[in-house]
């Protein structure tokens, strides 16, 4: 169960910089292309001709051509030309919404009609030269609520990542979850604790000392229908934490976008925004490199978890306070699904 | 849905040539073996005993043992001996009447009382020191029915087949099918085009000149239950093409043997006969070699289509004068089908 | 359909000796571990707090700490701790009878109060210094039945393993197969035989002359709800054979512990003890490299007879008297789940 009128991210831009690109999102198999520099577009990954997959095709003068007998499609689905054929009685490719936005490549796989790119979600750091960008993809076949809980509870880095970003203080302090509008906001601050060694890089790399005292935050924002944007950061002890002045702290955002696949799979693109260094590919690889990992290291614990769960489907799970984040944000999700069948 | 009262290609005299081969043939587990040098039998590959597969046996005195307890069979399935037992009331193993012929093993997997052998496509090439023939097989996961669309309809070609044997003009020309009996055959003839590299290549191996301008055909042969026979060939312009006389011409026949192993996966026996150089085997293995190449660009293509027409039940596929070829082979295959079941 | 109340094997000592084992018995998916040295102690894989496997998770302090969230749960499958929570009112996590004995690890899947340690097959050989042990765990993809088929039938020796412990005598000379209340014994005795190369080490290894004419000896023991073990030897010939006095024989003791994973695979357990040069431990590794490759032998066979019999479940099996054995095991079996069910 997941909201199809929405924006979810279907692929980065270089998957679909040579060739066609298939993949499923919500359930639609969908072929993703480039009928010009610049444009992007996405069809029902189907030939009306035979079945064939158009993503096996290639893009010929605007058009998509099926690979099998050549068939070509325009961007709306509509057959334009076949060697041999009139095409004007071919039925019509579904065409899905898609837009490009923000170095993402958007799809809305529910009704066309309804979807307007404003919806998008707004990323401010994607159009500012201040910060960088780095990020990768993820296939996990778990449910995408179950990376949702995931990321709305950090407190199982202490446990999922304790040889890299956890530490104990992280599920000493509690965190507090509230809802506002169509968001669920959950924020943690440490006080006066030793910085881990992704935030000591992170202050040399801002000038600031990397030995002393700092206060650090985690502060998750859940939006429909699957994104998850959490500021992350410290700053030296006693100048306001989260608030203090910008040459006293270093920050970025961890950026995770979950695109349900199937029922029980996802197609995750996780990444970090930081603004230091924004011009130091370097130090954007390396970070992707070290994120990688650590994300890593979540993919075993949530297939299992499906296992378990869809093993025992009338196993009730707790809902504890450390579970608000995620409760909350199912809490929203029902809704969205729950107004999404009553129109 | 194939026809069981028919006779397939289930092998090659190779692959039963040191031990028996246990193959599923139109949903039929059977074990193929020698009995003895020049001899070929087939059973359900199923032990009467305690249902090990006989296949993992081996072929002792005539009789095939069983490798777990040492049963023996004989080729009409009774059961021979066993070591301190008494083997009279076994039930009878089944027997499949099966013929060694043309160099293929062929099979009869539907009611051995209607298996007469005078039933199996007759080869003409396969008899004559005039042909030479190589080939191989495929295993790929489709509905035997897509793989005879595919080659009762060479427009695909030019797209799937672009970097080797495709060329513009194969779906530019308009192709004719017709019914004649039990017999579809769809015809293409291109006339004065460029020689593609492997018909530059036949042509110097018949002594003619491979710069000039010739006129091409193809002529696919369907018959039921699902053999395709394509008869390929180029001869030099303004002879009479496919009736131009021997001095003038090259050609060949491609050989497509598609057994079904499921409802949804094949055995692929193909290959191609020629009646030049028959006595060069360096040029069989390189024409094979080619030949696998190319054919093997099909399979994605076909599994995709399958998974897209498994996902899909309910479209309805489009029937285009190029697909006049396929359309036809499955009416001669459903009347087949009707035939059966009325028995 | 196998006894839930019952003791199987579950793992070897060595594989929790680091970390928490994740293993399916009887359906059931169970974490081992050992909450202190020499403690055994199993539950349920199955975290109460989200449905994590607890098997991902490590020991701290005795307590078993899932590795998602830090829930920290006793050996009798009592939450005890979380970060920042109140668990009293957490569900309790079905925990397992589990012993060690023998130099195995033992657990009980079924109603626990019914569990009693005294059940546990005695295993003689274990406590005696005069015997060592070697063995290995198999996967195999088949219904344990048909391994103990294989095990109470040794005919198949001269098949399956024809290149190393079968010979032509075993399926020569009968045998018998008697029930003593929930024991079935099938034994063959072959008299004046030659001795097989395994059995020519041992007699060296005994002191005796591997040259003469021997009686060889097999007693297949078996014991609900799936214990095979077979009592294997050979006696200098006219001694007496398996009566034969000490100074005149070598034998030993051929393990299978077949514990269920699902109806259609199992954990095997096997190795031999022996009572000749127990203080050799390059001799038990050299027994076990050798049995491991005569073993795994069956698990193609008993994999693809599994898949035979999946697909035609409507066929009689034979029931010669090779199979007594296996026939009477089963009897015994169903008399054991018929008990379970009346309870």
């Amino acid at each position: 169960m997941f909201p199809k009128n929405a924006w979810y991210v279907a692929c980065m831009p270089d998957e679909i910089a040579d060739k066609p690109l298939g993949r499923t999102i919500c359930g639609e198999k969908i072929v993703f292309y480039r009928p010009a520099p610049g444009q992007v577009a996405a069809l029902d990954d189907f030939c009306p001709h035979r079945g064939a997959p158009l993503s096996l095709g290639k893009v010929c003068d605007g058009e998509l051509m099926c690979g099998y007998h050549g068939l070509r499609v325009g961007c709306d689905g509509k057959a334009v030309s076949m060697p041999g054929q009139r095409v004007q009685g071919f039925p019509r490719t579904r065409s899905f919404p898609v837009v490009e936005r923000y170095g993402f490549i958007w799809v809305w796989p529910g009704d066309a009609a309804q979807a307007d790119p404003a919806k998008i979600h707004h990323l401010h750091w994607a159009e500012s030269p201040d910060w960088a960008y780095g990020g990768g993809l993820y296939h996990i076949a778990c449910d995408y609520r179950l990376m949702i809980d995931n990321l709305m509870d950090l407190t199982h880095e202490t446990y999922v990542h304790a040889n890299s970003i956890g530490q104990k203080e992280i599920d000493e302090v509690p965190c507090k979850t509230r809802v506002e509008g169509d968001e669920v906001i959950t924020s943690r601050h440490m006080e006066g604790i030793q910085a881990p060694p992704f935030w000591q890089m992170a202050l040399r790399m801002n000038g600031l000392p990397d030995d002393q005292p700092v206060d650090r935050w985690q502060i998750c924002h859940f939006t429909p229908p699957s994104h998850v944007l959490i500021e992350v950061g410290v700053a030296l002890a006693g100048h306001g934490g989260y608030e203090a002045p910008a040459d006293k702290k270093a920050s970025s955002i961890v950026v995770d976008f979950i695109t349900p696949e199937t029922e029980t799979s996802i197609h995750y693109f996780w990444g970090m925004a930081r603004n230091f260094k924004p011009g130091d590919p370097a130090l954007t690889a390396q970070i992707r490199e070290g994120q990688g990992k650590i994300f890593a290291e979540d993919q075993e614990m949530l297939e299992l978890q499906q296992l378990n769960l869809t093993r025992h489907p009338e196993r009730k799970l707790l809902m504890l306070n450390i579970d608000a984040g995620g409760v909350q944000s199912r809490k929203l999700i029902d809704r969205t699904l729950a107004a999404e069948q009553a129109a």
